[in-house]
């Protein structure tokens, strides 16, 4: 993808540190999967990455870091378009929700979070980040719409979806996303 | 709770057997918030429960196993009654699923599944299992209603709750029980 939007002259991001930040997350997108996320360890991601623990730590100084910077990595998706119709960009959102989510990494990376978090805080607090990251990027695409979605509105919309595809293990169709999305507007 | 629907004359059902289960459910359940999914292992469950890995193998020959056996059983909450009265009984449903998620062991050991099923398909199994066995349950309960949930609508129904419980790790209200009830009744 174009680096379109990249804050390119903030004197804080170093394009060399960015580029060894991606590379390091490409590498924890296919480790997690190969070795399930409890064997995702700083020694397993250092040795096949090249780079060392220490940078690792210092980019992402907890496991829930490293966790969340996967989920909200994500793969290479067709993102979804502001527009002022607000059901086309809801809509699009679930589509690349389900896109997002049907990746392995993000969704395995996403739910080894939340499988600690009742007994850690760091991980509840990764969690929150995510789901508040993800719903302001929806009511920023629906801004030109005069509509925004709510906690409650966005589990409306989005937990058929994340249900299927992470619990229930399914293929989410095009029809359970228009009917999600119908009986939220109805 | 009481025995009431047990199957107490079956032969194969050994209530020593099942007095054992129960106990080693019970101490999973404390295990695995204490330790974390990844650290609950049968020599762990075994030292603590004082029934030997070889029983516990026996009844549980996998770990997936024995999460969904944790999940399954879940803590003593109300159970929904059946009605004619579909919406009162879906309501009732949803409430229970709300007390049972918000048991920490019951929503862990489901994530715990879940985050290992894209390279495992034991746990993809158990998962299969688990959510048959849950939409069996509610159609079982709407027998007397004539209306039956389908994979979608379980999904459009429980998404919205499980999403809240499990990941945004916030308060389901009686407001998005009913709202999301509402929505898929219209």
């Amino acid at each position: 993808m174009a680096a379109r939007g990249l804050p390119r002259d903030d004197p804080s991001v170093n394009p060399r540190v960015e580029r060894t930040k991606a590379h390091v997350l490409r590498v924890a997108r296919d480790l997690i999967v190969e070795l399930g996320p409890a064997d995702l360890t700083y020694t397993a991601l250092s040795e096949r990455s090249g780079i060392t623990r220490q940078t690792l730590y210092r980019h992402w100084p907890t496991r829930e870091a490293l966790m969340a910077a996967i989920v909200l990595t994500g793969p290479d998706v067709t993102y979804p378009h502001p527009g002022s119709d607000s059901r086309t960009v809801i809509t699009g959102y679930l589509r690349s929700l389900r896109a997002g989510l049907s990746d392995p990494p993000t969704g395995t990376a996403l739910l080894a979070i939340a499988a600690q978090a009742d007994r850690d805080p760091g991980s509840t607090a990764a969690l929150h980040t995510i789901t508040a990251d993800r719903r302001a990027a929806l009511n920023e695409l629906l801004a030109g719409a005069n509509c925004q979605v709510s906690e409650d509105d966005f589990a409306r919309l989005c937990g058929p979806i994340i249900y299927w595809l992470l619990i229930a293990r399914g293929p989410v169709s095009d029809a359970l996303i228009r009917d999600t999305v119908d009986a939220w507007f109805d």
